[in-house]
């Protein structure tokens, strides 16, 4: 039967490459629906991703580029397909909103399997989309103790992302290292400004003509992560730091939607501290 | 009791207005808390907007400001309080929705009286706010005796606007005379480019590199009406329209929401076929 | 001798056109430093642009990518060098002052043959910069006339663009004709809306709140040629057209050199009214 | 004979301020073409512009002014006349030559009067426009001995604003306070991300998606003085960071030129670390 399938490979930069990848493609007689390269010069490496259609058995086309590719390649091949996502958030409603929405839609790309929150505000919201919600307080944990509880409710679930919509606590390490590549975080500032705690506070301070918000991967590094999508909002003297979180909610929104649109599409790859996006 | 007010006049232009309104307010010993002015030169029309805090009482104060302002002034004094708002929709959810969440949030200014629409697509998502959905079909009524209905059940509510979030019906001027400067309408492009069916497609056959949204005061003349917001979306010869539209619904959401903040929060007057913001 | 070039290939979409395009490079062991293409499904069309590197000979090159492509194919082989530009204006300097700068820079890529003018108002510009400035006003000529002591003009330079920076005449077919693909202009507005005189009088009047600026080829279709680049600029109520105008024009010269800039890089396709961009 | 000037107040807040000021013009019959006012509530400051036409005297206007307003307030009536100013340059010519050719066509609003730069490289640019180009050379100097130098250059000159475009040496404290509040730098980054050197370097090492250019105020604080304009630019995986660079010109010295034009047109108070601007 005809079957479609994102191609992602990255690997050391050779020559020939291409040339290649292609004729496995050709080989098999496979349509390239759509290809984006890139060859990062400074580092030496090489990313791919292409579209094909056609007949094809997909560990069967797994090997045969595995053939081709050099030994340290990272080679996907998947038939596109709903993924599923978790959603840790805290109090504020508006990029979690955003995602519902869009799911009632049928426009996320994603199934969501449950919202998990450090307060109970939000259930009632959650609730009315039907979804599953969690609510961990924090309250005589330390936050080994509570992370271990969140992360008991993450693990009953299968997931391929799980996405940080305003979850107001800090990560350890150890959390993170559980997942990597997989959380994605939105952060109120136009990174790497305003790190750490109330950026829309240290932007009114500084006096910015314009605020960001900033999607990215979640590393042990608070707040330096890949970046995914950023975007910015003008603002002037006339805001408060409260009317810059306001104005600003809008930006983080739209900036997480489009970043979590982007991986779900299998557009992102991580690239050291970096992406590469197609 | 200490109150705050909004107050907006707008009239001829005339020496010393700003002088004459000030001693107002400084006679009653009331703060300005905000205060913007704008003359529009080519038409000789003044329009200023002031908060003012104090002891008062709004009757005698817009007797006072009458007395000191040109006959033709249009003099408002408004206590802000939440105003209500009804919706007519259609079968898309993202601009709705959109203003369910502000709404579900506290953070739209405004009550929803009701949500009104031509399909039933969207009662499940209206009513998982406990918000109240009329659906009225169009089938076998004529434009006349469908809007007739609507009239007829919107006409049960009290509201100060009526957001069109992307009703995709052509109002008749009957109806739109009915409401004059109450009705809010998203139109999916960049006005005046690409007026009329299909925006995205028409945007996609010329092959622009930007699409936009526009958000605007419904007139008789169709997509003519005076602009409150407008914002745009860069796309390239990647997308169909198809991904326009879907790139699109972004800006159309947030400028609608925008543009309803702003005339809930009484910072919009109509000017001829424009709008002065403050 | 190493070589470095840019391959751009469009044609009919086949299978196989990746494999078989890479593999002419790979067979003369050139290396691919940068590869996109991009198939255009509607009318199914394939574009291609590499830039390899390696030892070749230009000509032997182009004859084996045509032994590989279909028969209608359009193959180039170019070797990045400085192209050459002439430039035509009326008596507004910032976008041909843009250009100058980034010349005596050595930024642009190109050398500028000569600026002609229908006023003499930038000759003291221009030649500041040793650059040959013609004027050839237009009194007491036809159109036709005028064009015609224009072209003579023009066909003493060689030159890869003609560039129309704010060149303030509607040009006839006849003279439109005989430069295909080769004529760049600056429209003072976000095209398709304000075609024809005075955008800002009419942006004005209409009341918008985003001005804009487009870069496109020009054809026999007045204001409708394939769009390279566009950009906007917010505007509000305080602005007269005076005022948008001169706004817009930090606008017009940043598209306008954009565009330039893709050009000469020959990263700009033309696809029927539309343009593909790498 | 009829005048038009530009009225500047700043002072600690008070009430009646807007009645007692417009008063003051009431009294004198002058008409308020223009009126613009903002409290800073956090720290109770009142600012006011005013442009004003009609008979008076310039100097009397003020005493009457000075009567009315808080004994601390900074008063200031601004007959609108071309300003001068003085420019400081390294090497590169993107944001000087944006200058120049606003000059050239009688667009800045300022004479400059000269440029000076710590290299010869713009010599022949500047001289091009008959504008006198001073070099004054580091080499065998301390920076104490060559700033020395470059302000008796300066100090030859009247003017009200000097202008850094591009002028990649750190100024001493002590050169800065000789000129409080004159001298308006571009810094090549969106501050506060990407404070000191190379910031385009920094902002490809961290993987940003925008990069921006920030115009400011200089203080004792190497990047920390006052916010006048910001603007950003869209980049990508694809960019290097001389890629990055070579984009943000274009954003450096558009926001460089419209700071300059806000401060000469007398909209820009300093507020403290931020400004207010009308």
């Amino acid at each position: 039967m005809e079957k479609r399938a994102r191609v992602l490979i990255d690997c050391k930069d050779k020559k020939g490459l291409v040339y290649k990848i292609s004729k496995v493609f050709y080989d098999r007689d496979l349509n390239i629906d759509n290809n984006r390269e890139f060859v990062d010069k400074e580092i030496g490496r090489f990313f791919m991703r292409t579209v094909v259609s056609g007949m094809f058995d997909v560990d069967e086309l797994l090997q045969e580029l595995k053939l081709v590719a050099p030994k340290d390649a990272h080679i996907r091949v998947i038939i596109p397909e709903d993924k599923k996502i978790v959603i840790l958030a805290t109090k504020e409603s508006h990029a979690l909103g955003d995602i519902l929405i869009r799911h009632a839609d049928g426009d996320l790309g994603a199934d969501i399997e449950c919202v998990i929150a450090n307060h109970d505000t939000l259930k009632n919201l959650v609730e009315r989309f039907d979804i599953p919600f969690f609510h961990i307080p924090t309250e005589g944990l330390s936050r080994e103790e509570h992370e271990t509880k969140v992360m008991e409710c993450i693990d009953q679930h299968k997931f391929d992302y799980m996405v940080l919509a305003k979850y107001m606590r800090i990560l350890n390490p150890s959390f993170v290292k559980a997942y990597p590549q997989k959380i994605i975080n939105i952060h109120h500032s136009f990174l790497p400004a305003f790190i750490g705690a109330n950026p829309y506070k240290q932007a009114f301070e500084r006096g910015v003509k314009i605020i960001g918000a900033t999607a990215h991967f979640v590393t042990d590094d608070l707040d330096e992560g890949p970046i995914i999508a950023q975007d910015v909002i003008p603002v002037n003297h006339r805001f408060s730091w409260r009317d810059m979180q306001r104005a600003g909610r809008d930006g983080e929104k739209i900036v997480l939607s489009r970043a979590l649109s982007l991986v779900l599409q299998d557009r992102v790859f991580v690239n050291g501290n970096k992406t590469v996006i197609f």
